[in-house]
């Protein structure tokens, strides 16, 4: 019972400060700001967390919820489909925008750090490579390289959008972003059957 | 005489200041350590900007001078060797370093802006709208939608590249972007002539 509302409380200032560094960056909200939006004292946050940066870095492991791919008959199907769910937690989930927005502007609160972008890799690459071994990709495509060139383009666009729309073109600039590669990385006859949009919802 | 001194002494500001917000981000860089670095009186600093946000402004707009593109008989040619030469200029140029951190971190000192990113997308657009006209593109390619993707893949790419390698892998990422993009985007009967990565020096 103590555990469960442990558990509950630490979710609650993770969802406090990933909305908040959403909103403002990490210099912008202040341990007091989190603070006063999850109406905690000190005592209860520094009991889970010793400091600012510990919330920030269980923010950033919050798109972990995020990597696991949807079911799809063809791995470069699912590829698509993972994407768009992320993109589509980025739209729903405050506490994704503030992973991400830590993890872009992460050379704020640390050193710049490969951890953020190691999860996203190692599932897209893991999707790629099934891709490859049911011959899905075109021989010249090589798995790592296009799984690094994905990330970095899907890091970007969402960044973009964010300046330009608030994010409000996000899924018409991923649909572009696939619809743009996939003649370059995918056996031109799956094309005709891969789904861009893909999502469940 | 005087106006050349004043010229002189903006410029080393806007170095100075572009350096540090590169290495630091704009927060972590004061006008104290623009000034130490300058070796200037905060009067000279403030007779040349009202405020910190508008030498950051200043920054900013030093992205504007990688813009031109490099000649080439092909406009698709010139958008490969305009997006090699901006980024030669990054890891060349500490104050394009900065620009280019201020822009994908500009929520940190004032609200999302698009100033940043319409300079290289209409740079971008007029190359992809000559390529259009001299029959370089895919007739399925809309050439405002690749120029929107392609500033946004390439601030993805060289904002992943500094967070793993400090950009040591930029050149190569480059080169992948391009290479895995092109058959989606260009003539197929250009492709062979198209040269990958395309650099002057």
């Amino acid at each position: 019972m103590a555990q469960t509302r442990a558990v509950r409380t630490r979710a609650t200032i993770v969802r406090a400060a990933g909305e908040l560094f959403g909103e403002r960056g990490y210099h912008g909200a202040s341990t007091t700001d989190i603070l006063e939006r999850c109406g905690l004292t000190r005592g209860a946050l520094y009991f889970h967390f010793p400091s600012k940066e510990a919330i920030a870095d269980a923010v950033v492991d919050h798109q972990a919820q995020a990597l696991s791919a949807p079911e799809r008959e063809s791995p470069l199907q699912a590829t698509i489909a993972l994407t768009f769910a992320y993109a589509d937690s980025l739209l729903r989930d405050p506490v994704m925008r503030g992973a991400v927005r830590l993890a872009v502007e992460q050379g704020t609160y640390r050193k710049p750090d490969a951890a953020p972008y190691e999860g996203p890799q190692e599932a897209v690459l893991g999707l790629f490579l099934q891709a490859e071994a049911r011959g899905e990709l075109l021989t010249t495509a090589d798995p790592h390289a296009i799984a690094r060139l994905m990330v970095a383009a899907f890091t970007g666009v969402q960044l973009v959008s964010d300046a330009l729309t608030g994010r409000g073109d996000l899924m018409e600039r991923l649909t572009d972003l696939w619809r743009y590669l996939l003649p370059g990385i995918a056996n031109p006859g799956l094309l005709p059957h891969l789904r861009v949009p893909d999502l469940d919802s």
